[in-house]
């Protein structure tokens, strides 16, 4: 088989060879002890990732099915507040339009999140509150403790979809006051796409609203999850949840700050390339909201076509993602997620350099070099 | 690594080498050529199982997932028909409690379904039926055709559930007028569990309710299907997918028609060995009904105990499954979906055959004799 492109997206990433070998194995039973273990072990893990010591339950579906889990199970009927400056701000803002009257708190894509918007609408009676920590359309690091303060001043539920937060960027879901927080197993995780991740405090527990949908009833989650073998209450995708038992041991052998610190590094890396190139990093931050420290995005000088610069690294063997909806053509975004270390990084920013200065780009300065002294 | 059970289960069952080894493969983007081929193989195959030139849709989730996007779809605040004679005509009865008036149709687990009563409910103004093809909680064979011409008599839609019969058993969703029909991933297909498949027919796609949930939005699925490349709206459980395709390729392999009448072949010898044991199958069949072709349920004889028997079982190397809620301890179930053939249903009625005379049973004959004459 060819060698694999080395995706350096913002999901979905390398595996570990002990993460992809995991899936191989014949099929066992998900009603039985040796699954039970193998469950609980992914939530033992998974709670330390999150910050968190509530209910914790894995559910066969992507990461959207984990967001919807989280406004079905609590937002019927109710008001939404929704605070959006990316792509998956709107997400949430979407999925809740669909069980409640979601109201939308928009600021530009990677621009700050109007936070007295948000306190005049939980003033307004908002009771739930959605957020996402580290929204990788934009590359911006949102205020979670922040809003997770203001939910609980106005006793609102807060909903935080940490996708591609946790696992890679330090997230305390029980000190910011997280109501439910989300994740995906293809992000900082390292593991398959495929599986989402949710925690669910007693607050959330006690304004369960009704009749969620049948699959992403979180109730099930937790009964099936309370028996003796712990279960889900349809038959999980079993290869990934062995995928992601390997994925959450490798988290415990390195260290969660040991984890936090590398992916830190890793996007200081490429923030330093950036800058030596003279080009802007994409959100415009203020002392709240900081540069995700899992993906970095990058807007391309003028003149610089982004379908050129992609097809050219691509072929050399790695892939970079581009903007998504209108950033389309304006912005480049490297990912560091999961397994990453200075070997991808250096690669990857050495075909983006290179790249850069074939497509008519006059560098500043070695990015490459610049990069190599903060990885050092 | 200890040899793995032998489940001879009615799902999971065990995976050929190459679905197997597919998945371990580095992460490949799903929004990608390459993926949308895989995912166009495992649509072309899929559609020759189902009987079907519908839009065919794979989910990322188990088989209750694709049965929640049948109903929620179709069935919101409409008046659902659900016939019931097993745990899983059940399960699509509570989920279509969840969206519209849903009228359950009950008969006994294993016996035939009312199918005078489904009449009159349609002439009462029913809008959707649903039904389950094979019930594996009773081991018998509803009768799908009949059904869906009732159902195209009084213009209702018909939702069938093949989550363990397609692939395994004949179903012609096309000419039976199945509009939304389900399958699911660790049953007759071999794959690993986690993915749902659904074909919509066009008269489904005329008749869609609103805001059904974000994952399951069926329409979703069918405008990142006409993409090119082929994709799925939110993204796919990857190593999952590339499993299927080798499921499906085997399945191409051996022909649809040879595999089915290699379901059918297993079944009769698992049946041959009941019948010779002295005891009965479970279903009470009729004309219209019939055994299950992918998995046999058996009453065990007075006395003898499922946890002894079935454990014995266990501590030879295989699985077989016991009764579900109020038939545990009734009866015992062998599964022959997917890969089986003579060796594992020989060894499985071999140790059957020795557990049953090892706790108290005084076996009429020699059921391995017996299933040896039909696999033959």
């Amino acid at each position: 088989m060819e060698k694999e492109l080395l995706l350096m997206l913002p999901g979905p990433v390398p595996m570990p060879e002990r993460v992809r070998y995991a899936m191989m194995r014949q099929a066992i039973n998900h009603r039985s002890a040796e699954f039970g273990a193998v469950y609980a072990d992914c939530v033992r893990v998974l709670r330390t990732a999150f910050g968190t010591t509530n209910d914790l339950f894995v559910i066969s579906g992507s990461g959207t099915a984990g967001m919807e889990a989280a406004v079905a199970n609590v937002g019927k009927e109710k008001e939404i507040a929704c605070l959006v400056n990316g792509k998956f701000g709107e997400r949430l803002y979407k999925i809740s339009q669909r069980y409640g009257k979601a109201h939308e708190i928009a600021s530009e894509w990677g621009t700050p999140l109007n936070l007295a918007a948000l306190e005049e609408r939980l003033e307004q009676g908002a009771e739930v509150v959605t957020l996402v920590h580290n929204e990788t359309s934009a590359g911006i690091r949102n205020p979670a403790q922040e809003v997770g303060r203001l939910a609980r001043n106005h006793d609102a539920l807060f909903i935080m979809d940490g996708i591609t937060s946790i696992g890679g960027d330090l997230v305390e879901a029980d000190a910011w006051g997280v109501d439910i927080a989300i994740t995906g197993s293809q992000k900082c995780l390292a593991a398959p796409a495929g599986l989402a991740m949710v925690s669910v405090s007693n607050r959330a527990w006690e304004r369960l609203t009704k009749n969620p949908p049948y699959y992403l009833d979180l109730a099930a989650y937790k009964k099936s999850a309370a028996g003796k073998p712990m279960e889900t209450p349809y038959t999980p995708a079993v290869p990934l949840f062995l995928a992601l038992r390997e994925a959450c041991l490798l988290i415990e052998e390195e260290g969660l700050a040991a984890r936090i610190a590398r992916h830190r590094k890793m996007s200081q890396a490429v923030q330093a390339a950036a800058k030596a190139w003279g080009l802007s990093l994409f959100p415009k931050i203020d002392a709240k909201h900081g540069y995700s420290a899992t993906v970095t995005a990058v807007e391309y000088p003028t003149g610089v076509k982004d379908d050129e610069v992609r097809a050219f690294i691509k072929k050399m063997g790695i892939v970079i993602a581009g903007g998504q909806d209108h950033l389309k053509g304006k912005i480049f975004r490297i990912g560091n997620m999961g397994a990453v270390s200075a070997p991808e990084i250096l690669a990857t920013l050495a075909a983006t350099q290179v790249a850069l200065k074939k497509y008519g780009y006059k560098l500043q300065g070695d990015g490459v070099q610049a990069a190599g002294e903060v990885l050092g």
